[in-house]
């Protein structure tokens, strides 16, 4: 299909950077696309590897808040459910289809808990996460008054020093709270090290996980012993999954990233030594941008800026290209080292972001490319759910 | 109004944070908060300081992205139209019933070239800028196969390092070629000096944009004596305005974040010393969060990470409080060194984010807070509007 610019296309207001059938050459940019082989791959590979070391795998939606990747993922890799990071996130993955959803965060705002109770009502199995022996009285009164069951995960700070509780006593006292309140079930325990996924030397990173394994163990030994053995111990992500797989402590992985990568984990060194994005996964996500500006010898300016990609974990690096450098981003614009003067007005460059889940969140669709062709539009379902 | 959590209120599905006469302790985090007395009082001062010297102000959409917010803009700063930085943008503000809209960016994609193309058949008045003589043939083109016009202003870089001529004689070439161009009217000159603006020091910042006023006089005599005197010479922002509008050079300005101020800004000083946020403009803008978390002494977790904020000017401060700090921001978190342990569970905090931009683009709604009173609910008119 060739887009006729007299047609435009975009008529109606529903602004789509490319429809199927399309040339990738043709899609408006910036804009989010995927490398549907790349990312089928990912998924298996996971998928595969979970299967092998007898782990359940709850995939991180927060990451790209798609229902219909969230789908490929039970389809091609076996994922178990979903998790998710907010209510309304979760709103939209129980509407979406998906049976068993964990939101890997606690809820304590009282409107939000009431929309929480009423999430099981949509027919999915809902799970939470609790801090703070507080917060079940409240969950509790919320599902009794809507007739449903929570499934409540104590979380554990196991050294990412966020949420979580600091003891396992601690621990313990809200697993019998949880266990004797009405409407809730006690389900396990959230033990997840979010900064130890980044650690980029192996060792060092294995280092700071077997800690975050050590605190886990203590803390399903402490409830195993008070008659409240954990069905479910919930962890690993892309930086770390191998080290839960094989701790005999965890049964449930949370990984995300893995599915899409991200210049900040292809940082991350594997075992060998090697870049997490050279051998374990493959680069799936990009950000496609255009040149528009190439007014001075050296430097261009490309569409690309910060309302196109997060910058928190660092500047995108240009896929398959040593010739030109991504160097500084304005709130529209990239600006791009070209030495030698090889960009063309228009020419398309694949962007790595440096943090693909932010990165995600500010888009409205996913591009779905393969052999050089548009294949799906995905909405980015959960784009903006943050409450 | 109270909300009452058995009702729900979002029932279908209509994520809002809040809904007008609501109290402000009822608003659901993270959101968007607007003081609307602050917003009005830097709305007013800016808009009898651009009439007090004579100048046009054309106030910068693409930091608010909000339609209702530019109508105030005219309103009550007699604000003369908008700038916008993509041409989805401008589709958004043209049908919003804006009669006078510069894109201050270069438009390159055929695609998008034609949908520029067509807005004038919205009613509204469409300039854009240029910096490659081969654009304003593609530009031309476009303009006759709908039979519409559009006015161009040369871009000069006048120090930023981004999109611009780089001399007189080609802002010269160009704006020949605009005149000549069936379809086209040569309209003037945009030279904005983006990084100037966010130079701390003043008298550092002064010398910035001297040299980009000297710049655009150069050009603009250049232009003269080619029989080319622009009728716009524009831009200014809200670091260096009152340097442009006593330049005698520059007849309108492009400022955007006066309106709301955030963290970076608030850091910029003006010529007495005192902080801008201190004193010329006040903060208007806030990312409302609550405190979710606190499971361990001396430090809180709140709900605003950076899928409520962007990061690229660094951390957000917490408004009218010293006794507790922002100093960590992860995806859906933040982290709040809280020494006293003050902060309760619930507690609301407004943040002052470091960048009001790509903040500002990351939300749905702005809710607008007068007395402690949720009094309007403004749609981010152009969220995500980047093709």
């Amino acid at each position: 299909m060739n887009a006729d610019p007299r047609t435009g296309r975009l008529e109606l207001g529903f602004d789509v950077p490319a429809l199927p059938g399309m040339d990738e050459a043709e899609i408006q940019t910036p804009c989010l696309v995927l490398d549907l082989d790349a990312l089928e791959r990912n998924i298996r590979k996971l998928g595969a590897y979970a299967k092998a070391h007898g782990m359940r795998h709850r995939a991180h939606a927060k990451m790209h808040k798609s229902v219909d990747i969230l789908k490929l993922q039970q389809e091609l890799g076996g994922a178990a459910g979903a998790c998710c990071q907010k209510v309304s996130e979760a709103e939209v993955f129980a509407r979406g289809g998906i049976a068993d959803i964990l939101i890997s965060n606690q809820i304590r705002d009282p409107l939000k808990i009431d929309r929480l109770a009423r999430l099981p009502l949509l027919g999915a199995r809902i799970s939470v996460c609790v801090d703070d022996i507080a917060n079940v009285a409240e969950l509790s009164a919320a599902a009794q008054r809507h007739g449903t069951r929570l499934d409540c995960l104590v979380e554990v700070d196991c050294g990412a020093g966020r949420c979580g509780v600091g003891s396992p006593e601690a621990a313990v006292a809200i697993a019998r709270a949880i266990d004797a309140a009405p409407g809730l079930s006690f389900a396990g325990l959230q033990a997840y090290h979010g900064p130890g996924q980044h650690v980029e030397d192996f060792a060092e990173r294995q280092a700071r996980m077997d800690g975050a394994v050590a605190i886990a163990r203590a803390t399903v030994d402490a409830l195993t012993a008070a008659g409240l053995a954990p069905a479910i111990v919930s962890g690993g992500g892309t930086g770390s999954y191998t080290i839960e797989s094989t701790s005999s402590v965890f049964n449930e992985l949370q990984c995300g990233s893995y599915a899409f990568m991200d210049a900040s984990y292809g940082r991350v060194r594997a075992a060998d030594g090697s870049r997490l994005d050279k051998g374990e996964w493959e680069n799936a996500l990009f950000v496609l941008t255009s040149i528009m500006s190439h007014a001075r010898s050296g430097r261009a300016v490309c569409d690309a800026g910060l309302k196109a990609q997060s910058l928190d974990s660092g500047l995108p690096t240009v896929f398959g290209r040593d010739d030109v450098t991504f160097t500084a981003c304005n709130d529209e614009h990239g600006i791009i080292a070209d030495p030698g003067d090889v960009l063309a007005i228009n020419e398309k460059l694949r962007l790595v972001p440096g943090h693909c889940d932010p990165t995600c969140n500010l888009h409205d669709w996913y591009v779905g490319v393969r052999n050089g062709k548009v294949e799906t539009l995905w909405p980015v379902s959960a784009r903006g759910k943050i409450h």
